[in-house]
């Protein structure tokens, strides 16, 4: 079958792999409908180690179980399906507990599992990692449903980590996919103030589109400013950090407000968390990491459906997977602000 | 008067100021009843720039108001009080979220506004301030009420950091006052299991008595593997950092659990937050700062009134204000774990 493989910064290509099959009796295999890039995927795009056989890339799709291995029982062939970034049982203590991330048999997609910017994806403890969905794999909603893979959860995961509330103050660092899911993911728990921090102006736009109530373009110290000029010069309740720079915690932490909460959700770029002083002496929390989409899969599918969010909106261009190549670097470049693939 | 004067590292004396006077009209001045020494005093004891006129020491007392300036309303001379070591309006908006630490027009004892290793203090904003308590000043429950200045309110507020609650399993790193107090804290809010982590024998005993249920002596890599090894791999739901240095939170954080919570009430002597990665790929939170004991002294007086918890019982050693040198000189050896000081 045909894959997306990483073979060095820059050399992404379509190549032929053995078809993915089931080999555990827990897998389901999926023919992939729709997957798309990911901005987690732009950092190995840009720095990874050279990788001769290629590495195999893409964690977000929706697909057609075409198999089940003999111990599946909740997802059957033909069902349409979501499938989160991570693969997880669904029944050990952290999946009981909503961390489907830190699942004591888990794992990620990509890599040596089957990446999903291909034909076809095996699925590890498909009982527990699948969600089916009620809607036709031609459904207008098949984008938003899709960002249930991995954007719009982490969005949510950010916000919730972030202990956003009814009334509160709210910045989001970061102007991707997740900062805008981000911001849906605010307004939805009910935000009354949310801060965009970005400075391309589609994506402000669509920002402003999904509940922001304020931009702030300029970044550093200038930023700090402007979200204090914007709220008193206290900062913001909840800071949703969407990018992984040291700049941009940095910034987060300096936005927040005393007592408030910093819910990351960028993978981190730096040693240190910075601004550990102010932190402290200001009692702001720091939480979040890869997040338990799966969990999250249930609380957000009906206002998708009954179309209250349009996450789906964060899609902007559409390749196929011969072009997959064209998609990342129209993102690398941001050119493009997310990337679908149509296998 | 006479008052606790630090001039450089080691050399702390007791000098004769001005008077506490009312200098503002919602000023009140106490006579210290009993006073104390925090392990927080030894790090300018061990480490301050020299101050040739002397800095004021001593951040938590409990005291009888001997006058109060025209607009204080609700505390009167001949009222005992506990003074928190941050001073507060009580009417502030992060006051009134239970954030006295942050208050708007607070700050903290010691320094320019005068310390409580005196025989009196100035206490600024003493309607949001200062505690009237329903005792005499010669009650048994002096020391631990006197807790309630700092290292009990201090103890609980890393434990509300942590999200301790029923069942849980907690750490506590550190078997310093905070510490064992963390331990009390951690008890009171139902935690099943709590292992204190210290080497200390007289301290971990009274960790025991204070409802520690495991010790772990061990530091570093050996700590990680004994709390892990207690707790099936996993690590705990909830640690209390009671010390503030790389190290105690490197160890912190690697025995979390994932999705788990590090409440730091230890001041940090560190930059960056370490272990920045494992603290993201397990999504553990970090929180805390400088504890808003002014907000917990309703929550935790009932318990010491009806004898519940005794956290006076940190304190091992009396002196007059006239030895309080020896006071601070055995607590830097680690001679005694916490020194009152009756001026």
């Amino acid at each position: 079958m045909r894959a997306t493989l990483l073979f060095k910064p820059g050399d992404i290509r379509v190549g032929t792999v053995p078809d993915a099959t089931i080999i555990e009796a827990t897998d389901a295999v999926i023919r992939v409908v729709r997957a798309c890039i990911c901005g987690s995927d732009l950092w190995p795009y840009k720095s990874s180690d050279p990788t001769p056989g290629g590495r195999s890339m893409g964690h977000e799709a929706i697909g057609v179980v075409e198999a089940t291995g003999r111990d599946v029982r909740r997802v059957r062939k033909g069902d349409l399906v979501v499938m989160p970034f991570a693969y997880s049982d669904g029944t050990c203590e952290f999946c009981r507990d909503g961390l489907h991330t830190a699942c004591t048999h888990g794992g990620f997609f990509g890599g040596t599992v089957g990446g999903a910017q291909a034909e076809a994806v095996r699925v590890p403890l498909a009982d527990g990692t699948l969600y089916k969905l009620p809607v036709r794999e031609d459904d207008a909603l098949v984008p938003s449903l899709l960002t249930l893979s991995d954007v719009m959860g982490t969005g949510h995961h950010a916000a919730v980590v972030a202990r956003v509330g009814p009334g509160q103050s709210v910045a989001v660092v970061g102007d991707g996919a997740v900062g805008l899911c981000g911001v849906i993911a605010a307004k939805r728990l009910g935000a009354e103030r949310i801060v965009a921090l970005g400075r391309h102006p589609t994506r402000t736009a669509l920002a402003r589109e999904f509940g922001a109530t304020d931009i702030v373009t300029e970044r550093g110290a200038a930023a700090v400013e402007g979200v204090r000029a914007l709220t008193r010069g206290v900062g913001v309740h909840a800071v949703l950090e969407c990018v992984g720079t040291e700049d941009a915690m940095r910034t987060a932490i300096q936005i927040s407000r005393a007592g408030g909460a910093v819910g990351r959700v960028g993978v981190p770029h730096y040693a240190g968390t910075p601004e550990t002083g102010p932190a402290f002496y200001r009692n702001i929390t720091v939480g979040g990491g890869p997040a338990p989409v799966r969990a999250y899969i249930e609380t957000l599918l009906p206002d998708i459906l009954e179309g209250r969010i349009q996450p789906g909106r964060v899609f902007d261009e559409t390749v196929g997977l011969d072009a997959v190549a064209d998609g990342y670097r129209a993102m690398n470049e941001r050119r493009a602000l997310k990337v679908l693939v149509a296998p």
